[in-house]
């Protein structure tokens, strides 16, 4: 039987306040097993954008990536959040490494085609190193993910965390049994926005395409759904969307297929 | 006998140029075997700082790194420079891996202690994690560092990156035959600072002190030596001092210890 593997995913607002990054370490450090990071920053890059003059636009909650935001981004995701993340698991006795897709060539992408948007440096990733994961696991690292990703010709790109996180996942279900958590500051999908205790339990398709009807599930948690039941046709074991508080335990809406 | 293992250590200067940069990556394919390349960047933090409003401050050409050039310089060194060489390093075939300190616990250090001066976030390496670096390299990868190091308890420090590759071929002597080369503008040390053929073949402990005492060796280049005659004496076997024209070839500054 194939080894379990955890990949955790959080948004950025949970790793760019000192406080909630501490929690998150804390209840990280319970998973048991082989594990992996994957971290986003949007806000840290929309504010230090804006510190540098450089205007940040957004197309159905993606943002246009020219070459000043690249940079942003680069710096910010790969640099500020990444590292900073990574001495402090150090501190509390992981021992993480961080990883943009350009090191070790872990995620290769190619650069999104300008269609009606012209995203500009945004990847759609073609490759993960599943096998240098699987090494650096092996050699008790715990990988750090950035939302980055390289073109193989030199240049980074900017790629979704989330799509990051079901890319690794999916790559991995060579080498392991893979559950995939996508962390948040709410419990769970809820049936009802304003009350943080109608955590939806399961998602199935069918459930899905209801609460999609009927407005319940809406804005970026339908691309996250989508992904999820996408990963879980692939051969990823599990699906959670959760909150840090409840990353070690069973809490949470689990996405299944049935 | 051990293998051979090359550290290039090269300045920000030379990586913050894009022409330059492609020739150094040029040059840094021609070396044979294991190698690990460290980089600087001073220039862009002291850049990325002015436009962000934070003023740098230096004593005796060491950076005063107070909290928020502490952000900083791990935005501009572990990110943007850092991901910036590894993604040219990923295009033209060479497996590169960029890490900071705290990756891996690549390498640890305690804050300086206040002297006469207070650093603030500067690091003095503590220990270098030579079996890592080792496994990497096995693995085909190539360690690119960052002048950033981490406490152990959860923060980064500014390192400087000619102490960073010291510092690591000292570790590494453990399991390679380590030649450090020091790459900058010039293509050697210079007898004769206006005269850049004027390059003197090799500096032993003897001639360096004329030297100093001459002020033909002056500024930076006075530690730069004393770390490559520390490093010698400490089993590494060949410290170069030369350009990224020269790389590959033997030509440039050999500091011996006879």
């Amino acid at each position: 039987m194939k080894e379990q593997l955890t990949i955790v995913k959080v948004g950025g607002k949970i790793v760019e306040d000192e406080k909630s990054l501490n929690n998150l370490i804390l209840k990280f450090k319970l998973i048991p097993g082989k594990k992996i990071l994957v971290h986003g920053g949007g806000r840290s890059a929309t504010q230090m954008a804006e510190q540098l003059g450089i205007q940040t636009s957004m197309v159905d909650g993606r943002r246009i990536t020219d070459r000043e935001m690249l940079k942003v981004v680069t710096m910010v995701y790969g640099g500020l959040i990444n590292k900073n993340i990574v001495a402090k698991l150090q501190s509390s006795g992981i021992n993480a490494i961080g990883l943009t897709g350009a090191d070790g060539d872990v995620m290769r992408a190619h650069k999104r085609e300008v269609g009606d948007v012209d995203y500009g440096y945004v990847g759609d990733i073609d490759s993960v190193n599943s096998l240098l994961l699987s090494q650096l696991m092996y050699s008790e690292l715990v990988p750090v993910m950035a939302p980055l990703t390289h073109d193989g010709r030199g240049s980074l790109l900017n790629t979704n965390a989330d799509t990051i996180a079901s890319s690794c996942a999916l790559a991995l279900t060579e080498f392991f049994q893979v559950s995939l958590i996508y962390c948040f500051e709410k419990r769970g999908v809820l049936s009802d926005a304003s009350d943080n205790n109608s955590v939806i339990d399961k998602i199935t398709p069918q459930l899905f395409k209801k609460l999609v009807a009927d407005e319940v599930v809406e804005g970026g948690m339908i691309p996250k759904l989508e992904n999820a039941f996408s990963a879980l046709n692939k051969g990823v074991e599990k699906v959670i969307i959760t909150s840090v508080d409840q990353l070690s335990s069973s809490g949470g809406t689990s996405i299944k297929l049935d």
